[in-house]
């Protein structure tokens, strides 16, 4: 095996594949980066943890075909340190020994045999779905926040992904929160099952990192998911399990409507949850004329209070909740205002964006006395 | 005490005198902010640890002077929070409540008895040197990443500062390297004696973070320095103990000289490290023709090489030492060029700048087989 390659395209490369690499030492190949030097197609990296896998294709010339697994740690910061020149690769397949130079410098490294590198499964459905790429991303930043970290119920940790003939749909819960999310398409459905399946969540994560291009390619067989755009090809185990039944908890109608600047209603939260977060990290909010005032109290006795100017229509309404999953919407939507819908202190707080019903993020209320 | 003030100015002058905040909660009341309100002097920030104590004053309008301990974790935050507006303060004197309001927020917090905040030791020295804020500057980032964490040899732990009539010179050693770096002065020196005293670690930090303004006083008596620059005073206890006669280690000849591109240095250091430190950390240095030649293995059957053009007076040479003492040097040192000198291989290896014998780095050699 030997070839020549930039030290740009390699390094940009190998962050590609990099995150899907094991950290745990449980199998020791799975801590390297497989490489394969195919001529004509160039260099082929994968990373995985036998969860997650990630592709790539690298443009590179080719001397020798052939393939290594290089440890990716060390790998990973010794092509980041060398000179932005060519890098010349050659690997001793005996011993699995890379030798690799660039410029004056010139490095031995040690690697693992090719050959026990487990192989990526095979997803053999000829069907597909393309999504625009920019959509599938917005789905994802909508609700990857909103996962469980409680492994005792597996199918919380993921998202649940439902796609039909019109709509594509997310959701997230931990049971105290959820995230909703939807879009319009048109996808050609001719002899294709509807798809619900859940995703992990670090698979959501790798996906907002690495999607671009213009539409991203779905496969999807029982098991697993595969992604493919640009020269990236994502696979991911998908989660077992069943996701809860989320439209008997998402509420149908509200009492009361409030229009609120986005900006000042984080701020006011940042600020009134720093003394909440001292105790339970609960924030009192309230209606009153035109204002949403926001309470929080710890026993260290300090206390905040909080008013921010609202459009409000309907009774007053009080409720008390999390403040960091109030911040946690707040942080990752754009809008300039929200809406937020209320049935009384015992029932969800909602969030919505303001003339649509795509996105609904719902707080279960804490019990105050 | 009451008092209104700018949201900037408050942030900018607590992030001044916060870093000497102790962190431990030995004495709940070092873990505050010091706050006192007087009528045309106006807002004077201390913090302390008892070891080092920062004191701070800031423009604010005083409506009722007074003074109080405010918690500075949760107060920097919510400081940094609030809107770029004017905060009200006012404190309940009985109770230590501090009331602070700021456009729509409003918070409460419990503050310490200012009584029981303890005062910072007093310097009377009527002398005091002036120096060069810059000067201090450079001497302090040359020598302070140099100190020993050796919590046994308390000495080690600080810099040597040495104020001679011609002189001013910092010195630090953990025994396996040294750093010293001197600069002519004119200090008026009539009845004063010359200055040694051994500075501690977060003092030199806190002083490379701080220090401003063209001129910095220095007042020292037996058991602190005094430094006043702008409206920041800095007060910290020295480290008693002696200062090892560092002159004896430091050669006074040299058999081989290089000169060397310091970018090209620390770039092939960087690289070679990366293999070295998988083990000892430990790098193999040779001249060999005009060039210096790098190698670190490891025995993970990793192997590196680096070669540099060099300009070489006097025989080759051969010398073995830690990678991350000669890493620590290069990242400080703005210098195009240094110039290394070699005795031998059980010599110090030692580092200086091109055209002056001001700064001397030595690093002592590792005993290769």
């Amino acid at each position: 095996m030997k070839f020549q390659i930039e030290q740009k395209d390699l390094y940009d490369g190998i962050q590609i594949v990099q995150k899907a690499v094991a950290s745990k030492q449980t199998m020791p190949i799975l801590t390297g980066i497989y490489l394969e030097a195919k001529k004509n197609k160039g260099l082929h990296l994968i990373g995985t943890d036998l969860e997650l896998g990630i592709e790539h294709y690298i443009d590179a010339d080719i001397k020798e075909e052939g393939s290594i697994v290089i440890p990716a740690t060390s790998f990973t910061q010794l092509v980041r340190e060398l000179p932005k020149e060519k890098i010349y690769f050659e690997v001793d397949k005996e011993h699995y020994q890379i030798n690799l130079s660039c410029s004056n410098s010139e490095f031995d490294l040690k690697g693992y045999d090719p050959e026990e590198y487990p192989q990526l499964p095979e997803i053999n459905v000829p069907e597909n779905f393309k999504l625009a790429t920019e959509n599938l991303k917005k789905l994802i930043r909508e609700v990857e926040f909103s996962t469980s970290n409680d492994e005792t119920q597996p199918a919380l940790t993921g998202a649940l992904l439902n796609i039909t003939e019109n709509e594509i749909i997310m959701v997230s819960t931990n049971t105290y929160r959820l995230a909703f999310s939807k879009m319009k398409t048109n996808i050609n459905f001719e002899n294709k099952e509807e798809i619900e399946i859940i995703l992990p969540s670090k698979t959501l994560n790798e996906l907002s990192r690495l999607l671009e291009g213009e539409e991203v390619e779905i496969f999807v067989d029982s098991n697993y998911i595969k992604f493919k755009f640009d020269d990236i090809t994502i696979i991911s185990r998908l989660i077992e399990g069943k996701f809860p039944n989320y439209r008997q908890v998402m509420p149908d109608k509200y009492n009361t409507k409030l229009f609120v600047n986005k900006k000042d209603l984080q701020n006011a939260v940042k600020r009134a949850s720093l003394i909440a977060k001292m105790d339970s990290n609960v924030l009192n909010l309230k209606t009153s004329d035109d204002k949403l005032i926001i309470n929080s109290a710890n026993s260290e006795q300090g206390y905040a209070h909080e008013e921010i100017k609202v459009d409000i229509e309907g009774p007053d309404q009080k409720i008390t909740i999390d403040a960091g999953y109030l911040l946690d919407v707040l942080k990752i939507i754009d809008e300039k205002e929200v809406r937020l819908e209320l049935i009384g202190p015992l029932n969800p707080f909602t969030l919505k964006k303001m003339d649509n019903e795509n996105y609904i993020y719902l707080i279960m209320p804490v019990r105050s006395d």
